[in-house]
């Protein structure tokens, strides 16, 4: 539906925020999201965790030192921030905003605290989707089949999902993802929706006053 | 999406509001909305006006006295009411409710006071979608289009759009209906992701505590 609304109006960015434990499918109805949707991108967070070999500067992350982050992190340059396993990670104002304003959307991969006060500072334009497991089984065999995956690194998972389903009920909506089609078209429609919502197209105060004009015309003429 | 509704989990119904100037499409999005989804009802009102030939009792409405009808209110069973052109209207509270607690999803065709009132009486439950109509050029065509209504029907329904146009803003979500199946699809999107917002799953906290208690034995085993 991207390519409607510029012919449409001007609206405003939907900053959705898909968050699930591991292995309960967020990162494949990402990626699916960002092929399908050309409207929406994924936010860039800056980190202070050294770039791996295969990591492009602005593209997976923006790396920074640590004073440079706690220089953004203090003059409110950071929408949200974490600290995790001793690295700093945040998500910078300035894109989000320029996104917003332009009517692109931002898809966040943060964990559950990072939601929390990314809906905090933009409450009316955080949209946040829990995607949940049909089953503990299902969400295993799920994090076997990714052969990177050693046992330890899948406990620890397990043991990060514990914590991430207790805040389960933070979240707008709730995807069940016993079936990747219909789980995908369930996020679609929620993105599509909240396109549509009047608080993010101004520009239809504009259309509405037109439309009273050319009324109030027509019923004086008659 | 109505027939995966049963298999995932019990669901609290969704309050549809449709409202628009006529002209702009509400009757025809409402008809095939009610053919496309088979878990949606049209809303069936009480009224004190008199029942045409072709009206059957239950289906197009309940017809009542106006002292039935004075009961009904009076004693909290109604959960909007209007008075229009000397008759009675209102809305039974007691189907409503059955409605939603089976998870069936109820369509209103009550005008901007009645909504107001509705989503007063039921603030979780009510989603109000107004649809415009792109111009009032093309409004005026559609109205003339009708074949059944002379000069004088179009002139006031004109001036009764100029009422409903002031209260776009009480509504969550907007439809330009400058493009009937687009129009269409944004309301089934509106729907399908209302269907999905986590404080209409009250089944979901319980597919979680599954999930919680699973979860701890098998970290709690490795």
């Amino acid at each position: 539906m991207a390519g409607d609304d510029k012919r449409q109006s001007v609206r405003r960015g939907v900053l959705l925020v898909i968050s699930s434990p591991s292995g309960a499918g967020k990162t494949t109805l990402s990626r699916n999201l960002l092929e399908a949707e050309k409207n929406i991108a994924m936010s860039v967070s800056v980190t202070t965790r050294p770039r791996r070999q295969s990591e492009i500067e602005g593209s997976h992350y923006f790396f920074k030192s640590v004073p440079e982050f706690a220089f953004m992190r203090d003059s409110g340059q950071l929408l949200e921030w974490a600290e995790v396993h001793g690295n700093f990670y945040g998500t910078p104002r300035d894109a989000v905003m320029k996104a917003l304003a332009q009517g692109q959307d931002v898809l966040f991969d943060i964990d559950v605290q990072g939601t929390h006060q990314l809906a905090a500072a933009m409450p009316e334009d955080v949209v946040r989707v829990f995607v949940l497991p049909p089953s503990i089984d299902e969400m295993r065999r799920r994090l076997k089949r990714r052969a990177e995956d050693d046992d330890a690194t899948i406990i620890r998972r397990l043991r990060t999902a514990e914590t991430e389903l207790r805040h389960w009920d933070d979240y707008d909506y709730v995807i069940v993802n016993d079936d990747l089609d219909r789980a995908f078209s369930e996020l679609r429609a929620i993105l599509d929706a909240e396109r549509l919502r009047r608080v993010r197209r101004p520009a239809i105060k504009r259309l509405v006053e037109q439309l009273q004009h050319d009324l109030a015309a027509v019923v004086a003429a008659n």
